[in-house]
């Protein structure tokens, strides 16, 4: 398993927040993902044979947010 | 195209509206989705032959919201 944070932009709400998470933690070889408003951050736990990062931020950003690299 | 209403669930700000927005008019054949934080809606003018009503709701519930039916 591989750790990574993610830099998530225009999270504004607990929505914001459950929004990206259910996104994140939906998606093949995602063990776990938790998302913060303040700062934005969602901090992914994922089997790397699976799914890399670019995969991780393009679904942040298909669901409407950003992410600061 | 077709115009339809969809009742989103789960918005609690103006940044989930934008998610649901950015969500929906990325989808082909979605020309337009005019999304309200309250009433919880999203009006959705798409063209019928390229995509149904059950594929602009699955997306809303991929972004991590809800439809009311």
């Amino acid at each position: 398993m591989t750790e990574i944070t993610l830099s998530v932009t225009g999270m504004t709400c607990g929505g914001c927040v459950n929004s990206v998470q259910k996104v994140l933690a939906a998606l093949a070889g995602v063990q776990s993902a938790e998302v913060t408003l303040s700062p934005g951050q969602a901090r992914v736990l994922f089997d790397p044979s699976v799914i890399a990062r670019p995969a991780l931020e393009q679904a942040v950003i298909d669901a409407g947010f950003g992410i600061d690299r």
